[in-house]
């Protein structure tokens, strides 16, 4: 029996992982900790610092580095998605069997909040639908969402209105959704807002949140769009990779 | 000069706090801590206790506690909740003007995230305009649909979809929302999801998430619809009130 913990550990503050997390880490005894393709190297050091600095002295735990499989961009996207899991799922698994042979307690780090926009809960479904013997447990961690309004000192919501939490892919294909005030778009490859009639939108965005390259901006669409647009690109340019996420409001 | 700093405690589990919310902690020279209405006593207590267990022996932070306005129940909705910010906001700063007259570093702990569903920053906002020079800081903290989500080991989004988050009294009156493959309800005076036609819908519904007294239950919405009203109501009665949220999913 493997008890899986999927570890929330915020977006880049090292101080933004819980107590419960602190605790889930130390008793894990096999974290595993994927090496991403390169350039998005800081994502991978923000979890290694995190196993140094919050792994104490008496803890049993041993951290194993793996290559995680790349997605093949082909542009039937959820077939590529489903493959990858499946991928993912495949190493898992043997990893699991290679350093836990007899089952115990396994630790991943997850970026953000294990249940906004990441599939690990859906990778892990897959291993237990395989036949693997599987508890799942989850600590919540801070969502990149929650360091966009923290930062910028601002709600989600309009005073007792919705928000919408979507894609920039769905905000292209489908503009903007009814019923609701407020959107905030997340994985966005880039300018989605630019889809959109500016009129009466005011935007916030960030990228890079809780790091020390954090950038942060704000003003009414119409007047910063352009902006954004250009500072993304600098700054992917200067650091070789980008996220970003930000919050429309009707106002 | 005040610094306020709005620290997110999440909602329930006090190991839900993170590093950096026990920093803000111990680097404010007050905490205000509000006394709801009884009945509610549950919240404050858990004030109390991370005050008592966060705050180290060397920190000169003082923790004043006061009685919070309530809100009149008038029809009138927005106008009410108007009156009871510029009400509470006036008690901030008096607060304020008795225990730090020269200005300082003030806490405040906030249930869940600063950002959701949550009037401090508004109330904030309204001191500043009224004169008050203040610096405003939010500190993240863990929100009740992430402890939802976390606890039913499920994700927020249907994979690469999105989600909207909006209030039972919302739900009641538009009914289900365009453009969102799940809804997450929060704010709901009991049963709003009994309005929706429920074929197809899936809910995860959680009370007291967090805390001992926690309760989970979650199936087709056909099915276990009248139970969760009736386990509501029990719980209720049992414990003199009660917190739920919920998500719904189109499957
Ligand atoms: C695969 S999703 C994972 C989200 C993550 N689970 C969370 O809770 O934030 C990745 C997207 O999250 C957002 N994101 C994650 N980390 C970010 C950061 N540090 N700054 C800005 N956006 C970030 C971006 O929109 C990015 O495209
Ligand atoms: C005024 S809002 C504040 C939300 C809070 N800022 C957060 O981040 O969760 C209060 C609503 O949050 C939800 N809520 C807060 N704490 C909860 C808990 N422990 N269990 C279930 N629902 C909770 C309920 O829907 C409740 O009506």
């Amino acid at each position: 029996m493997i008890q899986l913990s999927l570890i929330g550990i915020g977006t880049g503050n090292p101080e933004h992982v819980t107590l419960a997390a602190v605790r889930a880490l130390n008793d894990a005894e096999l974290i595993l900790l994927p090496r991403k393709g390169e350039g998005k190297s800081d994502l991978v050091d923000l979890r290694r610092l995190l196993c140094r600095d919050l792994l104490e002295a008496s803890s049993r735990t041993r951290v194993v580095e793996f290559d995680l499989p790349q997605r093949d961009g082909r542009a039937d996207y959820l077939g590529a998605v489903d493959d990858w899991h499946e991928a993912i799922a495949g190493v898992w698994a043997e990893l699991m069997a290679t350093h836990l042979p007899e089952g115990g307690r396994v630790g991943m780090l997850i970026w953000g909040d294990p249940s906004l926009y990441d599939s690990s809960l859906r990778i892990a479904g897959r291993l237990r639908e395989a036949g693997q013997a599987l508890e799942i447990r989850v600590e919540p961690g801070i969502t990149s969402l929650q360091v966009l309004t923290a930062e910028h000192r601002i709600p989600l919501n309009a005073l007792a209105e919705p928000v919408q939490i979507t894609t920039g892919r769905r905000l292209r294909e489908r503009g903007w959704p009814d019923d609701a005030a407020s959107v905030a778009v997340m994985l966005d490859s880039g300018g989605a807002f630019a889809s959109l009639p500016p009129e009466g939108l005011y935007i916030w965005w960030g990228a890079y949140l809780g790091m020390d390259k954090q950038c942060l901006i704000d003003g009414w669409l119409e007047e910063v769009a352009a902006s954004i647009i250009e500072q993304r690109a600098a700054l992917r340019e200067r650091h070789g990779w980008i996220m970003d996420v930000y919050l429309l409001r009707r106002m």
